[in-house]
């Protein structure tokens, strides 16, 4: 039976309790958040709706983190490098960095980690060559080499907590700089423990606390002039964890210690992007495991005192990795996904946790993404919902998630009636889709696919942080398109293909450019694995290699899977060799290319034996082509850029591949999907475009047409 | 005083007497030469002209070669990959080669330098696991590992000479094949003396020998596929010079043995634009010196005749290197160039030779470059001489050469009287310009001017082969601008750079794509050398890097002078890292940049600290960037494409970099040019467009202008 109510969460605001208590009921609420920037009065908390209350436990304790300056979270950093003039070099370690957010650490315990380095030689300054003079914050280095360049590996704590510090200086807030504290040592963690404790008991009517999210933020490194505020950022990397605790327990358990270079890496930071180390593997799990430890306290409190946990997915989540073993130990109640896009919808869905609440686009605030208008002149709300919801509705079609929300000052909705017909609409649409999604699911085709990286599935579907943010790498784009495709998609290390798990498995997947964690880098230096996936490909399996896949220098082939793809790159080494002349297969090209789909052009690519087919080319340089090998394919597309043209010719692709004939539930038109639910005989047509479509559907009961309005979706039965 | 006749070379053509003597009159040719597929008849060679005989020495001896069918010349290949199934694997050696060109090399002491690898595992398997059967011309490979790829290096007698190849493929020719004899046994040797003198007694009307070239082609192998005729060309590569006698003569002189993949590198072969080991150098320098002492022997004999010993620079020239310090131990009294571009005529003039030749183009044949019509109907030879006149007349006001000629079939230029006018006028011109040399030489601006890459002076302004060639590699264009302008170039290396070359050098030019012989590759993991030349920035000096200068992976920097260039190239690593934001130097563009000139976009540069200064930038991201360092600058140039308004903007940019004030002899309008010769007081404006052009000229005497027809030149008084 479907809901015509509940599964909602809205923003309350207090001063605004009758719109809250008739938008609460205009969109069918069952439970009301406070934000950040909003209360709830009374009014609201007693009007019989379950209360979210959000709460950053590691900010807002200001009294206590000034009794406790070393109790501050810290980072490693790496001083801008300097070229020796002579025999003697002073370097000014914050320089360049924006002092409100740093303070040097220089304890005893650590500037046992600081670390000189002579970057021209590549190599470590013996300790005894370099001072630190407190008071000017220079490390003064002796015996240099003139000319060549130095660096200093230094700890600093964070004094200014990041999100906030965001939203102060974007806002011209002029209020007390929060700083975010460490649970490292016992001594805080008593602390927040008896804080939240206090708090619990405090708010009675809060029935979820909604962690924002636990204690360390992804990194984010602001540097001291405008035009180079952002030095650094990653949402992924755990740089923002450390401590001399942290690296001493560490040292303890793993039997290793690490050192400031470890996370330096020669002033590229750990980026998501690359190829992890063992080293840095190990520090992750190390410090999953203490968020998950002490998490779980937490979580137990919440729990006593009859108060659901959810935890948000963003800002200081790092440690939290919903798709880590360790997730479930937390014991939360439920995950809470900001989403732009169908690939965070997934992402949401797939963890394992009692309740999947995704809150919805656009935030309840005057300016949207990039400050760009939405609750202002200017802004067009109701269309921007349209626009994110069809992103979204794709992956929950493919994929139950349990709950929406919203977020912000509800207040701004006033003076946009589409708006709140948009998301009563949406509402409505999503109550019936989680209901056919409970009657038996979803029909998928028979094409499974297990994407392959260095993360495998500690990154599902996401790479590090919003699609708008990771736009440059193609994987992103696959990995939106496939959020609602019907299709079986997985995410695999090169470890698990090792361990088997590409049994059953019809399509890998390996996207990226050379070098990075989603093309593989070093991983293809194990011929091991290599002959593992030519002898899987041999026995009838499909490789798409996209962009740069399998690349790694040094060996005979710029792709090490070159002999299955058919193609290959070229570093500049093969710039003499003549290139295979080739004609594009336009009958076959036919079948995958929808119209208006393109694969960009790729330079150095050529063809290793001639006999791949080409489907596309640029330039004169195939772009897209399919080559035997053994029962299987080797398939290469040079780029992928997400757009509804392009995802059905991903789709077109992987039918033909795999010599998919029954192609029922597919429409006819790329910018129209369809989802069947045998459980219910129910059939969903959706626009993606905001355009009118017309579309025809091969169903059990033949062929059928179905015109749609802009963003429309269309429920019937099949 | 001016020559008004001379220097010049004619094809003469029997058959054509009166033809031959009334050109060799009009355009003053002072002698006369036979081409390839032309003779001379007596009533020429008889008519009081020098004459040129034009002989290939290691080709036209069949009958010699098929009683020694083990003296032909020699090339190590490398088998198409083959991928194991199972635990046993056949590769058919000579699949995808051009049979026709290649014939197996299966004596035991060829068989002694054979190796079978393992691609996949990069590495060699044990002669124990392979066998060779004659008499299908395969290896079997047993204990293969399942799913790994295998190749085989093994050696090959080239059975056709492949310039005539070339020419028998291309014009449907149905005569004999032609071997090349390899001089590398003293039996050949012996062989080919006695063939030479015979030649020489046969010939007493031959005034100059002219040798088409030495002995070794450069590397030229075909496939079997005419979808893929050509596998491998390099026109500086010694890959065809090899025989077990070679090898063997090689190890007994330097202590230690080469290997079949030493040559063959993974199937890479070696590419003159890839940083050369040291085992290559050794190896070339040993053909060199090999080339050097039997070519004596004949040159010798010519002398001995009284003839006069040229040699052409192309085809078989490989060991000739006429940048080598062997090249005047040659004995040669003339070294002949063809030239399409201005950096041959550089490359030809600076040889140590007494008579330097250029032999113009068009040549004297139907169609030209790429199959487009000359001296045939749609062709217009007159403009094809004034288009390739343009490119060599800059470069010759720098640099002097001797003498100029044509080749090809004389008769061919009748019906194109333009033609034979234009090119008299030419003659004209270049026996002026050649008198001003004479007379004192050129007005060069006070820019000394270094290129910087792995070979050094052996590779003066060539990269390898001809422009069209070579037009992928940003050097060549560079070298082609400074053919033409007022300024001093050498050409230097890494060693020569330690050695202390910069000495009196204001500007290091470092041009190309990472990896490569252009950029130097491994050589800047040197940090004594990136010191030196740190220290030679800050002390003045002027670092011009171009499109990925000095880019080494693996260290803190993508280029390892990014401290002095002020920007750097971000290999995927850094895709988390902010960028600095910039406002492009609108004054300081306009100052470098000429009417129509441009810098292409380059991706993943990022701006090191801030303070370079921007002059272009391109989708957001900088393309010309110049950085103080010291007393000195590093430059930034994205990329470099020749064309006469950015050949003026590498000038301005180079001036501005030195700080020349004072601009005299230089013209306002990118497509025109001047010399200023002192010693005559004599000025020359060129136009190079085809378009009608007035320039002001800054002169001792004051600004001048001058207006000049398309192509033209103007001589005429300070």
């Amino acid at each position: 039976m479907r809901e015509t109510t509940g599964s909602f969460t809205l923003p309350g605001e207090a001063g605004y309790e009758e719109l809250t208590l008739k938008l609460a009921k205009k969109w069918g609420a069952d439970v009301i958040r406070d934000s950040d920037g909003t209360v709830l009065s009374d009014e609201i908390t007693k009007a019989g709706y379950g209360i979210y209350s959000t709460i950053c436990i590691i900010r807002d304790h200001n009294e206590w983190a000034k009794k406790h300056p070393d109790k501050l979270q810290q980072s490693f950093l790496m001083s801008d490098p300097v070229t020796a003039e002579g025999s003697e070099l002073t370097i000014n370690l914050l320089e360049g960095f924006f002092t409100e957010q740093f303070r040097i650490n220089d304890s005893a315990a650590s500037m046992d980690y600081w670390q000189v380095f002579d970057r021209t030689a590549d190599k470590e300054t013996e300790r005894e060559n370099w001072i630190y003079d407190k008071s000017s914050g220079c490390v003064t280095v002796k015996n240099t080499v003139p000319f060549h360049t130095y660096t200093v590996n230094f700890l600093a704590y964070r004094i200014w907590e990041e999100i906030s510090m965001y939203n102060h200086v974007t806002n011209n807030w002029n209020k007390e700089h929060l700083m975010p504290i460490d649970p490292r040592t016992e001594e805080c963690r008593e602390y927040m423990t008896k804080w939240f404790t206090d708090w619990c008991e405090a708010h009675p009517d809060t029935t979820v606390v909604r962690f924002t999210s636990m204690f360390y933020n992804f990194v984010w490194i602001w540097g001291s002039d405008a035009r180079n505020r952002n030095r650094f950022s990653d949402w992924g990397s755990y740089d923002f964890t450390v401590s001399p605790e942290a690296l001493h327990d560490f040292e303890k358990e793993y039997g290793y210690a690490l050192t400031s270079e470890d996370f330096i890496n020669k002033g590229k930071l750990h980026v998501t992007h690359m190829p992890p180390t063992k080293r840095q593997l190990d520090y992750m799990r190390f410090t999953n495991r203490f968020v998950a430890d002490y998490g779980r306290e937490l979580v137990a409190i919440a729990h006593k005192y009859g108060k659901k946990a959810y935890v948000f997915y963003d800002d200081s989540w790092i440690g939290v990795e919903p798709y880590s073993d360790l997730f479930e130990s937390f014991g939360f109640d439920g995950l809470i996904k900001c989403v732009f896009s169908g690939f965070e919808v997934r992402l949401c869905a797939g963890a394992k946790v009692a309740t999947h609440e995704l809150r919805l686009h656009p935030y309840l605030f005057p300016v949207g993404l990039g400050g760009a208008p939405t609750f202002s002149p200017g802004g067009d709300p109701a269309l921007d919902a349209k626009k994110y919801w069809i992103s979204v509705r794709r992956a929950l079609l493919r994929q139950p998630v349990d709950r929406l929300g919203l977020g912000g000052y509800l207040h701004l909705t006033e003076g946009y009636p589409d708006f709140v017909e948009t998301i009563a609409d949406i509402m409505d649409e999503f109550r019936e889709i989680k209901a056919m999604h409970e009657d038996g699911g979803v029909y998928t085709l028979p094409l499974k696919i297990a994407v392959l990286h260095n993360w495998g599935s500690l990154r599902s579907w996401t790479l590090s942080g919003h699609f708008h943010e990771t736009y440059m790498h193609t994987l992103i784009h696959i990995n939106e398109a496939l959020s609602g495709l019907p299709v079986d998609v997985r995410f695999v290390s090169f470890e698990d293909v090792k361990a088997g798990a590409l049994s059953g498995v019809d399509v890998v997947i390996n996207a990226g450019k050379a070098g990075t964690a989603w093309s593989g880098g070093d991983a293809w230096k194990d011929a091991g694995l290599v002959a593992l996936l030519q002898k899987w490909v041999a026995e009838g399996g499909i490789f798409l290699g996209v962009e740069e896949p399998s690349a790694v220098p040094g060996g005979m082939t710029g792709f090490a899977m070159a002999q299955v793809l058919g193609i290959d790159l070229d570093d500049g080494a093969r710039v003499c060799h003549g290139r295979w002349a080739f004609d594009v297969d336009e009958e076959a090209a036919g079948r995958v290319f929808a119209k208006g789909s393109s694969v960009p052009a790729k330079a150095g690519l050529y063809l290793t034996d001639g006999r791949a087919k080409v489907l596309g080319s640029k330039d004169g340089i195939p772009t897209l082509t399919v080559h035997a090998f053994g029962k299987g394919k080797g398939i290469y597309m040079a780029g992928f850029e997400k757009n509804n043209a392009n995802t059905r010719m991903l789709l077109n692709l992987l039918l033909e591949a795999k010599g998919i004939t029954d192609r029922k539930y597919l429409t006819d038109d790329p910018d129209t999907e369809c989802a069947y639910y045998p459980g219910s005989g129910r059939l969903v047509l959706i626009n993606n475009s905001d355009a009118e479509k017309t579309t025809k559907v091969t169903t059990a009961n033949g062929v059928k047409e179905f015109t749609l309005k802009p963003f429309e979706t269309i429920i019937t039965a099949e």
